[in-house]
């Protein structure tokens, strides 16, 4: 038997999570029984659409819902031996039993970080294809707005729509963020929304007007938006992160979508097990070719996954917020 | 030369339209020249859509943009003959000089009144039918939101939704207008949003939660409606009645469009030249098997546009508004 910390919600958050909401919990580890492996965590995921959980169906006193790449330590399972990596939904355990059906064994590429499985590869990536290309069928050379795009999905949407020839503006919250969708990145605009009023700048920036708003942020961003927007424009809703935090802006401008046939649609990125071959391939070139990068912010220590939760809605991640638990 | 009225917009109202927005001009209607017609206004159509137009597009001084039934006074077109009635969109005029290319020649079914052009199997009916077939996706017995369900466009959406074995919840601001909706159209449920909060009360009438909504009203209706909303839920938007005399209430619960995949669709009833032929063979034998039924107020006298107009606005339809210009 082995001792592992959880994460648990201890309580709902009353608007901005602080690290009160959460506890770190230790917690006695069986050995795998029959047909079960046990797993360390290696790397564990945070993301935006965590937050609306912790309001809805995140239980109290329970590991945080959440998936990560773990290593097998211990193995009843044929198909699987000690040192196998796998990607979990098992949420945040540090060492724990779990049933291999619920598994994905991954046998990462030598040439890239593994991390990036947990990332451009990973749950970030087909969220930002499918949301891209699927559910805002994004056509070659079309106007992009993406909002956060040097967040994690925000800068895979922003470099695939860059890779298709359009024209794409990104906004972000900080100067160094801006600077490094400009230079980086190569985006055609970039708006710091911290630094000027999305509106007018969002107006500026725009002077074809828009056809695919990636939308991440809600309120403001999306009242902004909506006037430029084509028509027959797109706008798939990946998130609202300015609404997650109980700051609910109304948003004004709706009316817009009947004479210009905006289309507004949300998803997930479970949403496209059809796409996932497509997806693996058209990305691994990408990556391997460097036409997409990728930016991680690694916080070392399984304790810190509340942290680096926070972060995000504070900007403290640029690109894909990650905890590295093991090595 | 004959003399006519026309309905000018003087200036562009505050809010709610004022009649001081609006004037009678006369001018002068010369004859028909070759190949042209002279018609003489019978029924003028005054339609919600209009109220965002005064803000934008419509120009001062000129005849509000619109469209009626008309009948041909003078011909000089060898289609053309004294007395036939046409279809126009000429703007709110009494009598006028047209070219025959921006006409459609009407022959009315003489088992149906005149004014069912001007409503159910005309531009509302269409907007009805392929907003809720089309763009709503309705399938058969799904569970289906209808605001400002006796108005012109939302009781045929209503009818239509019935026909096809929905269960069908209705809005509206009065209770003789719910009456009518509950006892004639035999809605399933109906809403008085003046009587009582039209959160709570949509909950309630909504058990199984809502497939598609079609939208005519927007802010509080839209916020009460998402959260009610199915899996792959549909909102086609005909309108948002609500925010169009500057009472503009911020949407605040659109994040809830992500986890359900909701998808949010404008249009208008000019987006369906497609579905034309099988609308009007579907509607004729609804309207004269009377599965679908229609009420009208119709105000007498060209000059009374304006209260028209400004009247839809107070709710003070049931039904379709019209203006009857002549017999």
């Amino acid at each position: 038997m082995v001792q592992s910390r959880q994460v648990h919600l201890v309580r709902r958050p009353n608007g901005m999570p602080v690290p009160e909401d959460f506890a770190i919990a230790t917690v006695d580890t069986p050995d795998a029984g029959e047909g079960q492996v046990q797993l360390q965590a290696v790397l564990v995921s945070v993301d935006p659409y965590m937050r609306p959980r912790l309001d809805a169906d995140q239980p109290l006193g329970q590991p945080l819902l959440g998936g990560g790449i773990a290593r097998v330590v211990q193995s009843a399972h044929p198909d699987f031996a000690k040192g196998d990596l796998v990607m979990h939904r098992a949420g945040m355990q540090e060492r724990f039993v779990a049933d291999p059906r619920h598994l994905r064994k991954l046998t990462p590429d030598p040439d890239l970080p593994l991390s990036v499985y947990m990332h451009a590869l990973g749950g970030t990536g087909i969220t930002a294809y499918g949301g891209l290309l699927e559910v805002g069928a994004l056509k070659d050379g079309e106007q992009v707005f993406v909002s956060t795009a040097a967040g994690a999905v925000g800068s895979v949407v922003a470099q695939i729509a860059k890779l298709k020839g359009c024209y794409v503006v990104g906004s972000t919250g900080s100067e160094a963020k801006a600077a490094w969708l400009r230079d980086e990145l190569g985006l055609d605009a970039v708006i710091n929304y911290q630094a000027e009023p999305i509106g007018p700048a969002l107006k500026a920036a725009t002077p074809n007007g828009i056809d695919v708003y990636f939308e991440n942020v809600g309120g403001a961003h999306l009242d902004a938006a909506l006037p430029r927007m084509n028509n027959r424009g797109r706008i798939p809703v990946c998130g609202m992160i300015s609404t997650y935090n109980g700051e609910r802006e109304g948003v004004r401008n709706l009316s817009t979508v009947i004479y210009s046939r905006i289309r507004i649609e949300g998803f997930v990125g479970g949403d496209f097990p059809h796409l996932q071959a497509q997806f693996v391939e058209d990305m691994t070139g990408w990556l391997k070719s460097g036409r997409i990068k990728t930016q991680e912010t690694i916080l070392d220590g399984f304790e810190r996954a509340p942290e680096g939760l926070i972060g995000l809605f504070h900007g403290r991640n640029l690109g894909k917020m990650l905890i590295r638990a093991a090595d």
